[in-house]
């Protein structure tokens, strides 16, 4: 290794270091010269079709590989992708937003140049980026920028949230240091403070204590990195684990004493007596959204939790600052004495049968998620839209190693199919080194799927292995059902879904033979039967007609039935 | 009218009253109550695919009518559209963008809603639109919601850039006084200062003693509101009249004065040769940025000009403020005595024919738009998206009325798609009063096309009159022609063109005969002579192929030929 390293490749250097293999983004006039950085880094770009698709698709990547990158360029194309980066904050998932500008001499003399409001001011898209990036930098010279890079890369790791960095299109050749880049970036940890034994201390007496215990892991566990130990965990205790929609998929639902989703009031009664008769709660990473809780039913009241979140732990009403969840929670695993602890009886498992179904249904949405099922395997990843397929995702029950995306709070509907994309390229990353071999399933909404359908080309081009279902409601359901069922704003323009892959050109022979329509259960089973669609190459789409007005039991029914009776009662009036 | 009116009737009586008749955006469940108003209030709905796409549409519907309104949902819609309202602050177009908020008692007790950080803060989206619109309220009491609406529609207009209205999604229903109603929005005059006659007199000296006077007419004229007078002075004088690229579109070129663009070093010899031996520039609503100036090289020296900008005019180096361009504008045309001013010989005109093009030959940028031009007719809308359409655009000859969109300044590649609906659909109300009709032609490479191409759906489903023409070099020809023009991260995936319509739901009769691709002059020409393509009914798309490296003469051609030579020395080195 040289002392001097140009910026671009000290960049994309630490990018591969943090386990990066694909760079997302669109090519602009103020980010070509880094562009040409890319491919010879060793890393892969993946041209998306627009900026917001790009970001979406980062945020996939991130979320299964944990960190990823995105190149925009000033302006137009940053702005493009906000609303992919503000997703990726509300959900905790570490994108690297690396925006080219304008070369430093147009900046400096403040020059009336494209994609400004040709004003001379330099510096609004930047500030716009405060609000939904938890770290900013901007490169501007040679001496200072490595620092600046490894810093923001750690922010991005840290709080496991977007950053935003700058990097005037002058810049990707300039020489800097390339001292630090022989120290690998790690994270630096919380220290460990005088209070740690005794908050260890105090969980180990809950633990030993209780009668009739609860674990919970919502989804910032996996933005706490205790996912494994949080396995450890549940077979050490054996005791009934649930998660709330966010962590679902973060734990292993083929254990007996792991239930999957609990929804209060929404799901099962019995895991709702179960749940709310317990004396210990352990919660991990929680987000109580009002999305991600059923409206807060399913937050565990102080008294009874013990809840590990970033830097802190809670302990009934007291929270503990500046200690490290993952640090205590190992301490625990140490300490644990399992001859100590309850082995409780949690509820009885739901079974699912597909038994009543019948040939001839229609598809409707209280079937569909039964029939699908049984096609995943594992370490498959699963992306459900927000929408009803969010709704019928939280039903399914998952392979261990399987990943599911559902609908947790930013719930900005278009944003699966792209975030598909990204997730399936990192999964074939990290099966290259094993040789393993997974399938991503997208199910989707029409209306959902008309915001970035575009990116499914590039799905094809990057020869992924992808099943797309598309529920064919003509329109937003989950809209309808919230407010206006009949009204027009509701509907979407009509599509022929089928001919999606010839016109984002696939090769004409795989269109044949890996595009379906099913109408009827008889119809839909068939087809899953099929080896291409459940384990089959490339992008394959499926699509699913259903009700207009078709939604599964829980909150969606009930909001439903809610605006039935007030138009009754306004009739009846 | 009754003492009381529900707000969003308020809201939405203000625009049918300002010419609004189509309102852009997309829904969700922050915004659901408000569009119960939107028909009722004698609205169109047009639901677009996303919310970039209906902030594009929103700024071509304003760019026609004059004004535009956009709705979409907090956090997850207001930030998609945010790089369209960004370019309509860039390119003056006023759009009113309604954002449609959690209810006030969500927001007061900051809940941890979906749609934001979960964290209980709520301006965070609305600080960010401080950046890219010119005022924004929020809409929080009955008390004051109707003067704050009108205060930001008129701000909307006196600035011709966006402004943005938060809604919370307990307020459309709110009862608030009409009572301003009765008055309809005007917006206020600037007063005449002190130093308007001298103003005046300065002026008309200069105009008696010019030798070789030149009009000048950017696009910022536009926003001015001053192209009725502007019209009426390039009649009166007579005097050679230029556009920079932003002022194509709106002058006459069927003038025999009127010349059509300046391009400087980058155009006609001779126009550039009287242009800078001119003694006076007459300029109105200039736009300095570097792309619509070829570089600054077409910007009128100080000493030669007098500029007609917002509230100022700036005569040789002094600049007069607080005055109206319009107010001295009438006063310069009502004071004028002809027979005091030269009768200038300008330039020879260009004469453009085709005879040198064979039906043989490939269809290279040298002879696309020479072809394509006498489709066009009086009233017309022509959109050139950015690279070569928009370079090729610059080159038309305009029919009287027609209006040419091309690329100025934010260059938001994707943008003249959805655009293009904008701008049809307020072009059709426009000419619903008259009975008149009107094509709009958009011209679009393949890679912008990518970008934002599922808003054809909603042209077919609003029964547009549209050709779409498609340039298909595969991929990004202007950034090639900038940077890597070898680099694969200028490419786009395959897509089939072709299937276009059909995949965006078109009848399948329509799509038959409405799709076309050319490879050389000889079809193209044939493809143009038949009636449904240049006079058609509904959205038709005309692909036509050309070289991945092929720009016209003048900036890309030099960038293309700079790149080239660096190559050459490069290899020789």
């Amino acid at each position: 290794m040289t002392d001097n390293i140009k910026l671009a490749d000290y960049l994309f250097t630490r990018l591969v270091q943090l386990g990066v293999g694909s760079i997302f983004g669109v090519p602009g006039d103020y980010n070509l010269r880094l562009l040409d950085y890319v491919v010879p880094a060793g890393l892969h770009w993946v041209g998306n079709c627009n900026e917001l698709n790009a970001a979406y698709a980062a945020d996939g990547y991130s979320r299964i590989n944990g960190l990823s990158a995105l190149i925009t360029t000033f302006g137009v194309g940053e702005l493009s992708a906000a609303n992919g980066i503000a997703g990726a904050y509300a959900e905790r998932s570490p994108v690297v937003h690396i925006v080219g500008t304008p070369p430093r001499p147009l900046q400096d003399s403040r020059a009336l140049m494209h994609h400004t409001f040709a004003d001379g001011e330099y510096g609004r898209f930047a500030a716009m980026s405060t609000h939904i990036t938890v770290a900013q930098t901007k490169l501007v010279d040679a001496q200072t920028a490595p620092d600046k890079i490894d810093w923001i890369l750690q922010q991005a790791l840290i709080h496991s949230r977007p950053v935003y960095l700058e990097l005037p299109d002058d810049m990707p050749g300039v020489l800097v240091s390339s001292a630090n880049l022989k120290t690998p970036l790690s994270v630096p940890k919380i220290p460990s403070p005088a209070h740690e034994p005794q908050v260890l201390s105090r969980i180990l007496e809950r633990v030993y204590s209780a009668k009739q215990p609860v674990i919970l892991v919502d989804g910032e566990s996996r933005a706490l990195g205790i996912l494994d130990q949080l396995d450890t965990l549940i077979k050490a205790t054996n005791w009934p684990t649930f998660v709330p929609v966010f962590g679902k998929g973060l734990v292993n639902e083929s254990y007996d004493n792991v239930y999957g989703l609990y929804a209060a009031g929404f799901g099962d009664e019995l895991a709702k007596k179960y749940f709310e008769s317990a004396d210990l709660i352990l919660t991990f990473g929680p987000h109580y959204s009002d999305t991600n809780t059923y409206f807060w039913t399913t937050v565990p009241k102080d008294a009874l939790a013990i809840t590990f979140k970033d830097s802190t732990i809670q302990i009934e009403s007291e929270t503990y600052r500046d200690i490290s969840p993952a640090s205590v929670l190992s301490q625990l695993l140490q300490s644990l004495d399992s001859s100590q602890i309850i082995n409780p009886t949690g509820p009885p498992k739901q079974v699912v049968t597909t038994d009543d179904i019948n040939d001839t249904d229609i598809i409707a949405q209280k079937n569909f998620f039964r029939l699908v099922n049984p096609i995943f395997g594992e370490g498959d990843i699963i992306l459900t839209e927000t929408g009803t397929a969010a709704y019928g995702g939280r039903t399914f029950k998952l392979p261990p190693k399987a990943r599911l995306f559902g609908a947790i709070t930013w719930l900005s509907i278009g944003f699966m199919l792209p975030c598909t994309l990204g997730a399936a390229l990192a999964k074939r990353e990290q099966n290259a080194a094993t040789g393993a071999s997974n399938q991503t399933t997208l199910i989707i909404g029409d209306g959902s799927l008309q915001m970035t359908a575009q990116e499914i080309s590039v799905m094809i081009k990057e020869k992924l292995n992808i099943l797309i279902i598309i529920i064919n409601n003509e329109g937003y359901t989950i809209e309808r059902v919230i407010h206006g069922r009949k009204e027009k704003y509701n509907d979407v323009p009509f599509w022929r879904h089928t001919q999606a892959l010839s016109y984002f050109g696939a090769d004409e022979e795989h269109v044949k033979e890996n595009t379906w329509t099913a109408k009827t259960c008889g119809e839909l089973q068939e087809i899953l039967r099929n080896d291409r669609v459940h384990s089959g190459q490339g992008v394959r789409i499926l699509e699913v007609m259903m009700d207009r007005e078709d939604v599964q039991e829980g909150p969606l029914l009930y909001m439903l039935n809610k605006q039935k009776a007030e138009e009754a009662a306004a009739a009846g009036n």
